[in-house]
């Protein structure tokens, strides 16, 4: 092959800035900074859409060798380097000041939103519910060339699906003999009966009332029974509060729990990468909404629902694997937590140190 | 002085580190990083005190020489570079993972939460309001002591005082045959007529309705009116919607306009800055939001209202210079700015550039 | 204008990623993310560059307004956050491996080296001398067509250049009855005799020999007196060990000391900007130098001389502008500042505050 | 236990920054960002030394295993974001002029260097040996009591020696019939041979002269033999050339040209990790040096030896992994890679996907 700048396509890229403002005549010397920021961020969305697709193409599947595991925590891992780099890449747009924003701006109608197609199909391709979608019309407003495009591309499996799928196969929960869910619930119940005596201890001696502590850790046992139970578990679902399978979400909890295993330490690094990458996408979501409302302000004359707020609502509500971050609230310290039994023990470690 | 270990004082900075689960024979590795964190978080959150305390004393006289305005400039965004680092400084709190934090988590208690006295104080002195408090339960529930010690260190005038106070003595609005807001009313005025013709002639052009269109040049109109009347404006500052003086915004408004003039280019990045700086503590709040998430989930039993919806709400809710940043809305193109009057362009050069 | 996209020129923008190990039929994972890290900085380059040239057009006029320099700094710290954050992008390329890069590296000859045209532009640009250039091949194996398109974009002034023009054009140093070197020199001179009185004391206490410390100040005597002396100053400019001409230095040092004068406190900012953008050039290429070691280790069979030592040395050898970053060895503390003449003081402030 | 503030010992803490410029009455007010700067920088270093030297524990054992190794990986890789975050922080202290740092330099004597007494214990903890050592004199000039304290806090094994005493236990390279470095070197001489071939060709086709090409082809070779032959391998050792022994030398070879096995994805990470601490460290002084030459410029009066140049030349030669990076040189295309032979292949599975 050729030279670095024929390899780089140099040419047609360093030649794809065309100023609006210039057009008319009247040339916004900020005009090229807002271009190049959206290019570069755009350049970097089609990088981590190409890591994250990989990653669901090796977790949809049969069977998922676990070599492979690792190969998903290292793209996973460099996507979540990526959004990191680019939430902090609005302090270079963020050099322009509002006021000189507002001397190219209208030329740039009806394109001055930020409507770009791969950010859509980012979410998508995350797993993001259109339930949960705080624009819809976003997507209503797209012309059906473009929403034959977004379809076609986010026509496959998610990766919200892709990791359920993946864990739903975790072989080590139960055998025979063993169930993981029995002996956790049972650990869980004898650390909050612990809690409960230890409540009635303390008023004893104080004199005090200790209904209400009773009642939260009462609380705290309904919400660990709702997920050991598929009735409850179901409940959860329908409701919106849960999103996950329940075997899936047991199998989260097998993994953090016995994290330390040999075949259990790439699995666990790989379900809090997921939720780092959850976290900075939000990031960059929060940044994109504070940069917004600093160049344009409130809108005038809409009645307090700004751009501003849309943005700012999706930050949170469009999380797409909560049910992976709200488990953090399930785990029991390591002197709780319940022996594994040796023949799993063993299915979990090495060949070479196989005893 | 003594040597550089003297100087820092490392014997007690080095020695200051008490790790709980050490204390009760259940060392967690991890504990001195959550320890480290914290630390480094509040001599940080020292620093920028210091610097935001000094600016306030600058800006709060009765007359503010030009050249303290660049000092007060540097400092803000000094706090801006810090409270930037301090946000991505969680980065490193997250190479913990909820299972290790589950290890010394219950060590903590009562102190698990982030009771940081000076945070607070830092929200009082950039002018949080106790009405956009939205945990305001955490202030009631400090000791005597502390609240004595927090209503103390804020006893005096905080920066959003400070900066109104200073805004409302800029000496340029007005002459005895020019008022700023009269000829920028008229502008915009010319600007919506303009917009209006526009919008008509398409219309007729297109064989549209364009009564959608002329009713949102209407709202903007009444957007822009409610700045410039005092009866209207003082309604918004009553309804909360705006809390900055009518004269403090109009100073503000002036200031961004005639930005390019040399007397006020120091100001504009003032102002400017401390859109920076709210936005900045902000990215700190949601970062420490995610983070509170990611470590210690939803609580278990709390009706959906958890820990981590009070600390994001905080992120929106409590910005303290909303009525600066939203002022880009009522920003003029360059090209439909009115000329100065000829005697205030002269005030605003330098001697030696005077014609 | 028509949609974000079109705007963007996304289509070809998106799709000038060609990997050649796919070509080869032999696709090699991380090749996108090597193209696409490159892509990046070469879009940065531009905006870099922009920037750049707009302050040598604005410095380089026989008069610069002062508000004008207020837009150099603004586009100088600009350039000097973009060089920053790509400094740190670094870090996203490294989460390949160097095996990973082994697996498609043979099919990047002969384009593997860093041949980016843009950025020896911005080098001739800044004003790195060719005289100081450590990869001197670098340019003599350029293509023909290449030489001259290099030639070409770095035909006109360099920022060195530009900004020693400014300098010399400060008009405030001297007047009939005041040359600002004679005082400071003689501020100098007080400074250093009473340090000698100072050692003399002391040793006169102690009993111990003062030479070697008398010695010191002897030096640092010399050092001052040959920014002084013109003659003595040519020979340092011949030597090589400056390049800045003496009136531009003497106007730094001017700068410097009265830094806090209204009409001297953007200057100085500017110059401080300056000597930020030669540091973040260099943490850039010292970066480059730190990856490039890594992905191909050291050149087998060069007898020491890899191509990471050469790349090592141009981080400190090519730097532009020394000679301002070395002033800070000739400022005197406030305390021993002398004091301006009144009629200079005058020509410092603003009209509005003239008394 | 008690509250967030006893917790963190805050009053120690908030109380231990005293300024010398406000003792001496002349209050300079960026010594506070002075202290804490360096303040912060102790409390990382304390970290990170903890860091590393529970990763030392661990490695140097005589037998370590595997899910031990994910754990120094983990705590290897939180190192790195500290120094890489650490790196980053200069950009705060550099919000400090040289001039504004002159009004408080003076009274920092003789503490004015870096003296960091934790910075020289992280030196030698990684393993830079005493004889690459640049600034010798500056632990010559240490006071006794310091020196004794630098000494036993490093009496024990460095990170450099851990890592090679856990190299060398991998227990895979040889069986009864393998040895890889057999394998290896003959897979190298087949890829050196059909680079002749192709020399031979293209020359013969060309009509032009084959010999430098094939002398760079036998030097490269010469590079390959010197790494496998035990006697050329201690020559290069006994030149100061390499220094990790050649068994670790061939294990780093062997875990990176099967790192896609389960058993070495984990240890090939950890390498790489340790290769990036390297780099992180190296960072850290480049922008050191950078900062200490933009505060204090060149000191006036030594022959051009200045304290800057000296911290320039420790970035690159106080490397201490130099073998560890270099060894990209020797790596081969996966196409070129020998396979394992079948029962090394099992040892390195999980008991799990045992066939």
């Amino acid at each position: 092959m050729a030279y670095y700048s024929d390899y780089l396509a140099l040419d047609e890229l360093l030649n794809a800035q065309h100023c609006e403002s210039a057009k008319h005549g009247d040339a916004a010397h900020d005009e090229l900074l807002f271009i190049i920021t959206h290019q570069t961020f755009e350049l970097w969305f089609k990088q981590v859409l190409f890591e994250i697709n990989s990653v669901i193409t090796l977790l949809h599947r049969p069977y998922v060798p676990e070599q492979d595991v690792a190969t998903c925590l290292a793209r996973i891992q460099r996507s979540n380097r990526i959004m990191e780099h680019l939430a902090n890449q609005f302090t270079l747009i963020e050099t322009m000041t509002p006021g000189d924003f507002m001397d190219f701006r209208s030329y740039l109608n009806p394109a001055s939103g930020f409507q770009s197609m791969q950010w859509r199909i980012l979410e998508r391709t995350l797993g993001v519910p259109e339930s949960k979608r705080v624009l819809k019309h976003y997507t209503e407003a797209l012309a059906d060339e473009h929403k034959r495009a977004l379809d076609a591309a986010t026509a496959g499996t998610n990766l919200f699906q892709a990791l359920e799928h993946w864990l739903e196969q975790i072989p080590f929960m139960e055998t025979e003999t063993y169930a993981f869910w029995d002996v956790y619930r049972k650990a869980v119940a004898d650390v909050l009966e612990n809690d409960r005596a230890e409540v009635r201890t303390l008023a004893a001696d104080d004199g005090t009332d200790p209904t209400d502590a009773l009642a939260q850790i009462d609380a705290n046992e309904r919400g660990f029974n709702a997920i050991f139970e598929t009735e409850s578990y179901e409940q959860l679902r329908e409701s919106g509060a849960r999103r996950l399978s329940q075997r899936a979400t047991l199998a989260t909890l097998f993994i953090s729990t016995y994290r330390h295993m040999p075949l259990l330490q790439v699995p666990y690094r790989l379900v809090d990468a997921i939720i780092e990458l959850d976290k900075f996408v939000s990031v960059w979501r929060f940044r994109h909404a504070m940069m917004v409302s600093r160049m344009i302000g409130m809108r005038v004359g809409t009645g307090g629902s700004s751009g501003h707020d849309y943005l700012m609502q999706t930050t949170v509500r469009q999380r797409v694997f909560d049910d992976l971050t709200s488990l953090s609230s399930f785990l029991l310290p390591s002197k709780n937590t319940p022996a594994l039994p040796d023949d799993i023990v063993q299915r979990l470690q090495f060949v070479n140190e196989q005893r």
